[in-house]
């Protein structure tokens, strides 16, 4: 007996037998198309009879030197039989013929295979049957030439243009501007020319017989599995090669049959914002082509309900059976013909980050999914959406409609931007400090222009794609960016774009859309969308309690934490006390403490930032009333306080240039003064200079170094705590000491600062409910995290310094070099800088966590660096059993989301 | 029954059964010096009669209230009466009375306890009757009047001086300069005065019953476990506080009774050469103390065989005997009473580097010990005394007999050193730089003074300890230096140094021994002892066929291979290639492929050094016949083959200041021309500047961005694999990739790499057993040594990078700056940059090979970094089962010793 290599849309329990019933095994045999147009005649929905030969046939064939496989083609045939049995029908009939599709549909959704092949089963006899069954025989010449011309290119190879050029010279001769205004004459003259054009390009006679044609056309569809364009985009996909493509036939319906029929597009739910209600477009007495080619104007679905009440209700009542069904918002295509619904595909449907949120949120209230199934369907990347700029949905459909659209592009780095073109980098920058926004444009980036990009609203190229330079430097920086927009023909020496018959000049203003991928003249407006959108306030408190990670948050002052508070943070994880020490007023104070000679002088410079410090953190207790907060204590190398070198190196030249000019004896001696100064500011900030800061006297070693500075942090923080105390605040300060590499170093200093803290508290008569701990952010840190948790009582990963000490990287130096090539050249699989890299760091993070734990049962673990915020590392974050990570406010939405991803997925 | 607490001389085996027989127990509960007394009796050395009391009533004493424990004062007593059986002297016998000497004595040997008292016995009584049997009242007297002082100081804790003064003043009284002038009656008054000081003192009179003589000397023992000195010895040395100390009690015997009577010390051995030959000094007629005390001019021991050709065969006869048991060298001390031989000591004998090597070898070959004691004897750091310059011998004697020698301070970092005193580093570094010879000499150091002593020979203060600032930078660079000279009276202001009654200014020569902890006037000469000595060649030979690990070595050049190969290399574990780009002739050509902008130029470079480094492997392989030869790609960062930045920028600034004051056209196109390459040049420097060149773009990185450098590197190495192999030369070339973090580094490095390979062995018909391997030197390339693996067929540690890496500490800065603080304060037990940190970077290595040999069974596996040559480090390299350690060749000798002991240390 042979393999069934044929289902009919109907038979597809037989599909599921044949596959043990599971029905992602369905689609693998069917292919996605094939087996939702199946699923849609079991669950009863209209659709034009037909069958789909499967995946396993076309690796029979694919494998066994081209040959289809034993029994296909009769099971093809007797399939058809069965078409034109319930179709009243006949393949190559005389009165009633049968007119079928052949498309292509392979598991997963992939351009490059043979796209469709309309109206087989068309010839001269057929086509006359027609003429007299439409009375139209201005369609069926159409129909026809169509049929020979897609028939030529796309099964037979021959190329298209010799086609179109009939056409044109068809209207040229008939004095018309549009195909529209062809006559029936026309059109069957141009299918006589075609065929002749099939003739001379494949040396045989179109085939008349339907047969033929199905046969042919099976097979071309099987070929176009191993097309180049097919094994590229699956190569890049990551999608294996040996599944195979299945064959879907199917009857032809027609929207153009008159008044009484009709062909549209609709999603079941507004895609971009994601309201509940039917949007979509059609046309009367139309084909399926004129809706999407865009040459009539179409109407918006809702009129259908006017011109045909019947029909339109029962297709709201299958868009209805079909989101039930499927539990998800669909894309479909329908054709009515004479009367009767069609529904010809139906798929989920695309959305915007907003509508995935609302539509998954009113899913739940409809009782149509889960909370958890909610929440698993919006990609925590999403969210992002609510955080960056975007062009309104008013301002874009204005300026599609007023022609303001130039292409679309990759769309690699969110958020829209607006500015003036700038196509070299120093122009960029040059224009940005003059004030002006700028978006680079360039044919494609390279390292030099990072200056350039950086100054930059956004970046346009013309080539590269998701890994290009560009795309990873935008990403990197947070730049809007559109690549690859090939329509772009940038000319760097005439300082100008030609797009199509447009040309820009550089200095015109241009808008990008980062998020969508497209480019548009002028300047569009940009609008923060709301953060505090309902559906994503539920979406995200259904989130926290599926969650087990906390999520806390980066936060140095009171306006952060607030900030962080309303966005659902539950803790401060990390406060970065030196950037208090960077504000106006205060820097000179920490300057002189480090200019100073004498301990008083140092001692006077620390009693005038002990009441700053004191005000900080009293703030950010205040803010927090009974959350925990994590201060960490000093951790920048001193130089950072200190003007940079080479300036004061200029800047000495200069004043001794003047020197030698000057006139008066008072001009000398002033300039005397300042050289003196300078002088002794550089001596300095050259006995602060290290070969490699980022491995230097930073963190717990200039702790230990000048004691005194940290001691005035722990007096500030105590009595900071103390007096919020007495005002009844509920205030939980942890001291994280910054940079530890051995326990000793953290012994030593907690120690000194324990001492410290209790002296106040005896003072203050109060007791503070606060801890000791430790960044682990040295290797050496993680892997004796067993010393170390005897002297800290909660550690807290800082993986930004864990990264670049693991790898061998500066940050500083590596995101601007060689870092961008390896991501691009796929040295790197991923920015370890931007997701945790799992084999290096994360193994690192388990063996601290685990050494940790077992001396420590409930060892306090968290997570501060900027990965906190990133869903990946969340997810790793959750699988090694963290308490808690902390972000950047901002990112706080989406670590949320991320955290309750990575509980689900732990479920499995 | 009451406990035994009091063991005589004799008893060792009762001893022994009490502590279940094993001699580490019977020295545990005798202390070591009784031990070796009862031990010497038991081989019938004559020892005076004496007991031991032993340490547990030491023990029992201190913890119950300062009590005797039960039993123990009646054993003594006991014990007293049977040593008066064997000598036939009785205590407080007023005819031949008995007298006694009473030591302590713990485990382990430990200043800070009490002394010794001698001439327990004496009273008004048993001092006539000594007088009757000596006829020698002058040296009665001495003797009693010792007993009076030493009791009150020692026993008592009266404050010496007032008894010194009181000699002082009798020596005035009488008109002598020296304690030897003075009279019978002389000592008969002084004693009287002590007896009244005593009384002052302690408040009671000096006890003349001799049985509360030695009760209270007993309890004064068992006190002095608990004295400050003893407890701080304790802790700094890590012994424990619960061992207690034994009492010694022995019959005194007197050098001093006529001449033949004589006292003396010897070495079994020659303790500076090694020499076998007893090697002493004696005193006919003489106290032991006047030995030591070099008052009278000592004789040479083998003259005693003429003086008393008995006495002294049978010392001779008892000095092999003491060898042969205690299968060492022994250092002894011995009386000669009347022609009777007693043996008052013996202990291992203190030698030098050079003699313990000889006295090793030599033992066994006189079949005392086996090769592997002998090894084990031997220090590794030992070995270093083979490789630095020395003081000879005669020189260092010379030097002292004429008084050259100013002091002794500690032995910190060895070596010899001669230079003119320079007081501070500024004067140093300044007379450095003229040439000169500089010891850089400080009350102590600083971080500041850190230019200074590496501009000098050798360092000396007058301050500090082994773990001083002085010392650690000392050891750090390997400048001899003695610290702790407290003879030295610096004064900086004066700019002399006071030592005694001698002056020396600033500018005057001195000569340091860090080796012996010496310090000299004026300049001695140095040598450098031979490594190719005899018997350390043989201990070594027997090292190899101890040890496992290979010692390879890292060599740059042919003349470095064959050095290494000399003192006993195995392979090249390290090749820098790099080190041939910095040589005069090939650096513009490096230069020159760094500034190309065009590819041709930059070919045109490469092609121009490929002929050097081509001969450069040619060289080494020659050398290696046979041998595998591991060359290194390049590695460092690119800028430091260019001239430093701020010398750029200081020289493009005096050329304009030049030019603007430029007398002629022709001269102002000069400047001009020069300023342009000035700042090529420093456009190109400032592009290659990094913030952290240490994890910036060096090593696979460089290597994959300028491929075609490294491509030229490999065909180097295979050309002149081929070269050699046509010369008859066996070459096994192993070519290592530096820096690899991630696998896909390596693999992408390996495939263009390895393609070039295969090529040049095609074009030269030729087939090259070579392998592809990496450096591990990054936390991340250890943690995924799974992976690394898959494209390493060997991999060795790069510890330097590694430890900074594992520590996040940057070498360069930390060494002179906050890792010296470290170490002083004790934050790091040690310098990990010298020897590896065996928790922190010992884990990765211990991560790395295990998870490498998982996946490559055999992989090899070994060690370039300093720590190659380290002993410590050496020990973890053989714990972690590596093949090899690689060091520099002067190392090679401290490698294969070390790697020796490390070998026997895992046997047990």
């Amino acid at each position: 007996m042979s393999n069934k290599w044929v289902y009919l849309f109907k038979e597809v329990e037989k599909a599921e037998n044949h596959v043990n019933g599971e029905w992602e095994n369905v689609r693998g045999l069917l292919g996605g198309k094939g087996a939702n147009l199946a699923d849609m005649v079991r669950i009863g929905v209209p659709v034009p009879p037909g069958f789909t030969v499967t995946t396993e046939a076309c690796n029979a064939y694919l494998t066994s030197g081209r040959i289809f496989p034993n029994g296909m083609w009769e099971q093809e045939l007797e399939a058809i039989k069965e078409v034109e049995k319930e179709t009243g029908k006949k393949f190559g009939d005389s009165e009633k013929p049968l007119l079928v599709s052949c498309r292509s549909g392979a598991k997963f959704s992939m351009p490059g295979m043979m796209d469709t092949v309309l109206n087989i089963g068309l010839n001269d006899q057929t086509a006359k049957a027609m003429i007299k069954l439409t009375n139209d025989e201005r369609f069926v010449y159409d129909l026809y030439r169509r049929l020979v011309q897609m028939f030529a290119s796309v099964v037979m190879g021959a190329p298209d243009e010799y086609f179109e050029d009939v056409i044109t010279k068809t209207r040229e001769r008939a004095g018309v501007k549009t195909d529209s205004e062809l006559s029936a004459e026309d059109w069957k003259a141009v299918t006589n020319e075609f065929k002749s054009l099939f003739r001379r390009f494949t040396n045989r006679d179109f085939p008349s017989d339907p047969e033929e044609q199905l046969n042919l056309a099976t097979e071309a569809v099987f070929k176009s599995w191993h097309g180049k364009r097919a094994v590229d985009y699956r190569n890049a996909a990551g999608i294996a090669h040996d599944l195979g493509t299945a064959v879907n036939i199917q009857t032809m319906a027609f929207g153009n049959m008159g008044d009484n029929s009709a062909t549209g597009v609709a999603m079941t739910r507004d895609g971009a914002t994601g309201e509940n209600r039917i949007e979509g477009d059609y046309l009367i007495n139309a084909q399926g082509e004129d809706v999407v080619a865009g040459i009539r104007l179409t109407e918006d679905l809702p009129l259908l309900e006017k011109e045909m009440p019947d029909a339109y209700s029962e297709f709201k009542g299958i868009c209805e059976k079909l989101e039930k069904h499927y539990r998800e918002m669909q894309d479909v295509e329908f054709t009515i013909e004479k009367g009767k619904l069609w529904m010809l595909q139906t798929r989920d449907g695309k959305r915007t980050a907003q509508a995935a949120v609302r539509i998954a949120v009113d899913m739940v209230e409809e009782g149509l999914i889960t909370k958890e199934e909610a929440v698993k369907r919006v990609d925590p990347d999403q969210v992002d959406f609510f955080l960056h700029p975007q062009f309104s949905r008013e301002t874009v459909s204005q300026a599609k409609s007023s022609g303001k659209m130039l292409g679309t592009g990759l769309n690699v780095s969110p958020g829209a931007a607006s500015g003036i073109v700038a196509l070299d980098a120093d122009i960029a920058e040059a224009w940005s400090h003059e004030g002006k926004q700028v978006i680079m444009v360039r044919p494609e980036t390279k390292p030099d222009d990072v200056h350039g990009m950086l100054a930059a609203e956004g970046i346009l190229t013309s080539r590269g794609g998701r890994t290009s330079h560009a795309a990873l430097v935008a990403r990197q920086f947070g730049k809007p960016a559109v690549v690859g927009v090939s329509a772009l023909d940038i000319n760097i020496n005439t300082r100008q774009i030609i797009v199509g018959e447009k040309v820009i000049l550089e200095g015109d203003w241009v808008s990008i859309d980062g998020t969508a991928g497209e480019l548009y003249t002028g300047k569009l407006d940009t609008v923060v969308p709301d953060i505090k959108d309902p559906w994503l306030m539920k979406l995200l408190s259904w989130a926290d309690d599926i969650r087990t990670l906390g999520i806390w948050t980066n936060a140095d002052y009171p306006r952060d934490a607030e900030r962080a508070l309303n966005y659902g943070a539950e803790g401060i994880g990390l406060c970065r006390t030196e950037h208090m020490f960077f504000e106006a007023e205060r820097l000179p104070f920490v300057q002189n403490m480090i200019m100073s000679e004498l301990p008083f002088q140092q001692k006077e410079a620390l009693d005038a930032l002990l009441p700053f410090q004191r005000e900080d953190f009293a703030g950010l207790f205040r803010v927090m009333d009974g959350l925990p907060v994590i201060i960490r204590l000093l951790d920048p190398p001193l130089h950072e306080f200190l003007p940079n070198h080479m300036d004061l190196v200029h800047e000495l030249n200069d004043l001794k240039i003047r020197l030698k000019h000057a006139g008066t004896v008072a001009e000398i001696d002033q300039l005397l003064d300042q050289v003196r100064d300078k002088r002794t500011i550089l001596k300095r900030v050259e006995s602060l200079q290290e070969q490699n800061p980022m491995l230097g006297l930073r963190g717990v070693r200039l702790g230990l170094q000048i004691s005194d500075l940290t001691i005035m942090q722990v007096q500030a923080i105590f009595q900071a705590a103390c007096m919020v105390k007495n005002e009844g605040i509920d205030v939980k300060p942890k001291i994280m000491i910054p940079l530890t590499s051995h326990v000793n170093e953290l012994q030593r200093q907690r120690e000194i600062l324990e001492r410290e803290a209790k002296e106040i508290m005896k003072e203050q008569g109060l007791d503070i409910d606060y801890k000791f701990g430790t960044m682990i952010e040295i290797p050496r840190a993680a892997l004796t995290a067993d010393e170390i948790v005897e002297h800290a009582e909660f550690i807290s990963f800082g993986t930004n310094d864990l990264t670049q000490t693991t790898f061998g990287i500066s940050r500083d130096d590596a995101e601007s070099g060689f870092l961008i090539d390896y991501l691009e050249q796929g040295i790197l699989p991923e920015n370890p800088f931007a997701t945790i890299d799992y084999k290096g760091v994360g193994e690192l993070m388990k063996i601290a966590v685990t050494k940790g734990r077992n001396v420590r049962n409930e060892l306090e673990c968290g997570i501060c660096g900027e990965h906190g915020g990133e869903p990946k590392s969340i997810q790793l974050c959750h699988e090694l059993n963290l308490n808690y990570v902390s972000c950047s406010p901002f990112r706080i939405p989406v670590a949320r989301l991320a955290a309750a991803h990575a509980a689900l997925n732990g479920k499995k």
